[in-house]
């Protein structure tokens, strides 16, 4: 699994305060301690970017590209910024996302045939609603598939993401394990070894309980991988979560062990 | 995932000098210390047991049911001793276990019959090998299952143990995986939701690096239980390692999640 840190975030006051005036250094610092603390990619979550929404995303592609060369998830539903971010990305570059969204299929999806980047599809229905099981979500797959394959782009481009939610919705335990099953299933379904990316925070989203939160993610995190997950987007600050990556990697890299290799 | 203790072994020189001596005092420490980490079963694993081998398995099992109505795993390969156990048992019991080895299958596996007790079915072939893979695990278990059917047990008697290796072996990392497919694919192979069982402590048998061990363990652990598993044999004194068995609990317990029941 690689590590993409969900911690660049535009409703991080810090973060916020930087993009807004100008300053380069505190999200450059911010990249940096992401890439030291095992991210392997970062996300960068924009959120929908009001007034200069492109501006900003320029400002903050070439903040970030100045001092790592990590590849940049750019995560906004805003389609202007995420053709800015497109046109002077130098580094690897995924779009995040796009889903059955009429407004997304029109306005996202195309950018990545246009700049020939990979990009990301959520398992979410039209309206943009999280299916209820894992049979909706593979039916899900199947139809964006279908539209990412309309488009012209190659199966490779394709990452999907089958949306992990917060175990304490009502449906939350039961939802964490019709992910798994989709993701066992995807590869056999799609026809292919479809790469999947999921939002590990996502599954403890709200506040308190942090030890608790811990243990969860640390508990779910090896299911994913076991299930075949290949990108685990997650809160880069859980150092210990980071060690389990790293140490489920042996389980899905089959080779001759030794215990000096983790 | 129900926990039952490995760390009840006749090898442990202070268990082998208390029934060699008849003292019953220092066993029936150790069960209620096992009981008090976490423990919902115990497996008495006896080793062949030579001579007086009844006369030890007796000794120890009423020495235990007097302190404890945990259940009694009863693991050996001396059928006599097995017997003699089931005999003066009065906790809920277990065999443990028998193979399509044939001298398992002709004095191991009638005393389940009459003495209408589960037993477990290791996943080993006539001549007592591990499987090589899935597949091969899968006929064994139709192989299995079937000399369990013509004894005349309910298939509810049933514990399949797929058999898990030290990750060290040459094809260890391989053979992990194939134990989780095994789980998977179990009930749908059989036609029931057969009970399961597997070994964590083998996974990382051997010596030294005790923190990987117990992180290869804390990585295994959610991908057996997502697979299905029923019975985790697991060293009890693996404190962090028991309490993920809870925390594992809440995803195959679907129900509605709060905070509060880990």
């Amino acid at each position: 699994m690689l590590v993409v840190a969900d911690n660049f975030q535009i409703t991080d006051p810090a973060i916020c305060a930087a993009i807004d005036t100008m300053q380069a250094a505190p999200l450059q610092k911010r990249i940096r301690r992401y890439e030291a603390a095992g991210a392997q990619a970062i996300d960068v979550n924009m959120g929908p970017l009001g007034a200069h929404g492109s501006r900003k995303m320029v400002f903050c592609i070439e903040a970030l590209q100045e001092v790592s060369s990590l590849p940049l998830y750019i995560d906004t539903v805003n389609s202007q910024a995420i053709e800015a971010a497109l046109k002077i990305c130098r580094n690897p570059v995924v779009i995040n996302g796009f889903s059955l969204q009429p407004s997304k299929l029109e306005t996202i999806l195309p950018l990545a045939v246009t700049y020939d980047v990979d990009i990301i599809g959520y398992l979410l229905d039209p309206g943009g609603q999280v299916a209820a099981d894992c049979q909706t979500r593979l039916a899900l797959a199947i139809e964006l598939y279908d539209c990412f394959q309309k488009s012209g782009l190659e199966p490779e481009r394709l990452i999907v993401d089958p949306i992990v939610v917060p175990l304490i919705w009502q449906d939350g335990v039961k939802q964490a394990g019709e992910v798994l099953q989709t993701l066992r299933q995807l590869p056999d379904v799609l026809g292919f070894p479809v790469r999947t990316i999921a939002g590990l925070s996502n599954l403890t989203a709200g506040r308190g309980y942090r030890e608790k939160r811990l243990l969860m993610e640390k508990a779910y995190l090896p299911m994913l991988s076991s299930a075949g997950l290949d990108m685990i987007l997650m809160n880069i600050n859980h150092s210990e979560t980071i060690h389990l990556v790293h140490t489920c990697r042996v389980f899905t890299h089959p080779g001759i062990f030794t215990w000096e290799q983790i």
